[in-house]
């Protein structure tokens, strides 16, 4: 039953979530022992003025 | 103070979303013997590019 | 699928917490119009000394 | 590595969030004593029809 | 930046998660071409009172 | 409403909690222009070996 929230910038195209989703289950089926069906994964993309670090913007900082 | 996260895929009319907090508050309420007034309720949106099950995208199984 | 996140403070029940998740599930697939076998739902509890509101810690304010 | 998650109604400029995101980690890096460059911010910002107190979505009570 | 928060049943041993958060590393990084410092993993384990599905508490059903 | 998730290591006092609470709070009520009472924070504290960067674990650096 392992859940995945994965918080990334805006950006990527279809193909590489497709990919990504397909390889983070693979790591995770292996690893923790568990049924691929049991793998879910929710994505969340950020604008570049949602995510700081450091106390600054990515938006400003780029 | 319970706070829920509820995560689902789009496509809910705002009837559905209003039925659905009214429910849910109230089942919380009555289980974890709360106030209403104490209940917080955050809903997040999918598309289905951004959901996986078994390592597949919910938008190339549907 | 669904997928719902609790926060709450420490202290209930798992008969509390049996019944909690049993509402909830029955009020979210009644209103979004989904199997109850999609829902799922993590519970997260909390010390008192883990949550705040106006600034207070809850263990300070009891 | 403190990272923080802050959810908020939409409305807020991008000058709000970058005062937001200065002072809250200056309030972090000065109480937890991190480095200020180990602090992380998400923002998720939530329609009206998307929060709910009392069971009550927000946009249906202003 | 990519963010991961991992929820699952407490039970796996530390060697098991030092894979885990290798290999879900090296995919995320391959996929969503990010240098692999940018990748941070958060893990929260749950109990089995603390997870449900289909309205039933991971504790009753195993 | 500003609902604010900290996770952070564990190994604080209560003390540096109680200050971070009170001025994440200031902080966010001064740049978000929103009253104190509206805000809440959950603190999420984290075993060395439940956090990684760079796909390794913080209990196998430190």
């Amino acid at each position: 039953m392992p859940i995945l929230q994965v918080e990334m910038l805006k950006g990527r195209t279809i193909e590489q979530k497709r990919n990504m989703v397909k390889k983070v289950t693979d790591a995770v089926t292996e690893t923790l022992d568990c049924p691929k069906e049991a793998v879910r994964i929710i994505i969340r993309e950020m604008e570049l003025e949602n995510f700081a670090s450091a106390g600054v913007l990515r938006a400003d900082n780029e």
